[in-house]
């Protein structure tokens, strides 16, 4: 039975985080226990809060503090207009340009069958029980204009479409394989007032 | 008085780690929230343990879970030669090559002004005590052939003469700017055999 370190097991469990290979995760365990051990210590302390406390929204998925999102129990948003958008930085953008007063869904990701991720991993039955309450007249769809953020859009207005709803999607004022986290907010703007409707 | 939510602090914590700016500590914090619940729970038991029983081994300033490590415990090392490496990587090369069965000392780093990291931040006082102690007969720097690592050897090695110790220099070996870490075990063999005595 062979046992592991401290240290073993710290550069083991840095690998968990996206984009780090076993090279990185020496180099940042060496530089927290050497130069930075405040900050690895409020790192320990900021993972462990964010696992207790950060859950999803009950009704756009957004990542939530609370069972139902800030924005969701606002009583200011138009309840009429739903805007599907990939992850939750997409969604702040769209708040900055100011050009959208209803309501979200996250569907943190995109439909992208070689890394398995399909319409349950996207949450597509919550949106269209979200999208028939009643209420909700439209639905705007915001995804990426990249090939699995288009592919996306098309999947879920298709559905959404065979429900009877309204579906509009941005406009194409997002350069060719855009992502809408890196566009500049004039164009972000420009796409939102220039949705067009899907039929 | 503006508080951070959960999710906030766990971006700007996971900004400690090196070379993660805004835009990854983003990422990374989604990914465990979302995907790696897991993984996270486990990053920040590691980061407590880890700060909790690693120090800095006594004699060879290595990290190490006791106060004295297992390589200077032993009673098998050469206690005549003392081998000094940046870091704790290096070490570990260095017994891959099975051409050396010494003691080290571990400088945590090299010599680089610009970086604030002068003679102190490499624990130069340290060193020489450890260097005098009556045992030590020659001493092997075994630094990077880079520019700093250069200089570090340079300013190391003139240190030691004057108080009369035998100091030598693993062979250039290596390829310029090459470092210890990245070069394949024979050529590293290679240099540790053909090191030449500074005079
Ligand atoms: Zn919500
Ligand atoms: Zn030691």
């Amino acid at each position: 039975m062979k046992s592991l370190t401290a240290l073993d097991q710290l550069i083991e469990s840095l690998r968990c985080l996206p984009g780090v290979g076993p090279k990185s995760a020496q180099r940042m365990a060496y530089h927290l226990l050497q130069r930075d051990r405040n900050g690895a210590q409020h790192l320990a302390m900021s993972l462990q809060n964010a696992l207790s406390r950060i859950h999803h929204c009950l009704k756009c998925n957004n990542f939530s503090e609370s069972e139902v999102c800030d924005l969701c129990a606002s009583g200011k948003r138009d309840a009429h207009q739903l805007c599907v958008v990939e992850m939750p930085t997409d969604l702040l953008m769209l708040e900055q340009t100011q050009t959208y007063h209803g309501m979200y869904f996250v569907l943190m990701g995109r439909l992208s069958p070689l890394d398995g991720v399909g319409p349950k991993e996207i949450h597509l039955d919550r949106l269209l029980k979200r999208a028939q309450d009643g209420e909700v007249q439209e639905v705007i769809l915001a995804t990426n204009y990249t090939v699995e953020g288009e592919a996306t859009a098309h999947y879920v207005g298709e559905l959404l479409k065979a429900r009877g709803l309204k579906v509009s999607r941005i406009a194409r004022g997002l350069p060719m394989g855009g992502e809408i986290e890196h566009v500049d907010i004039g164009t972000l703007a420009q796409a939102m007032m220039e949705r067009r409707s899907l039929r």
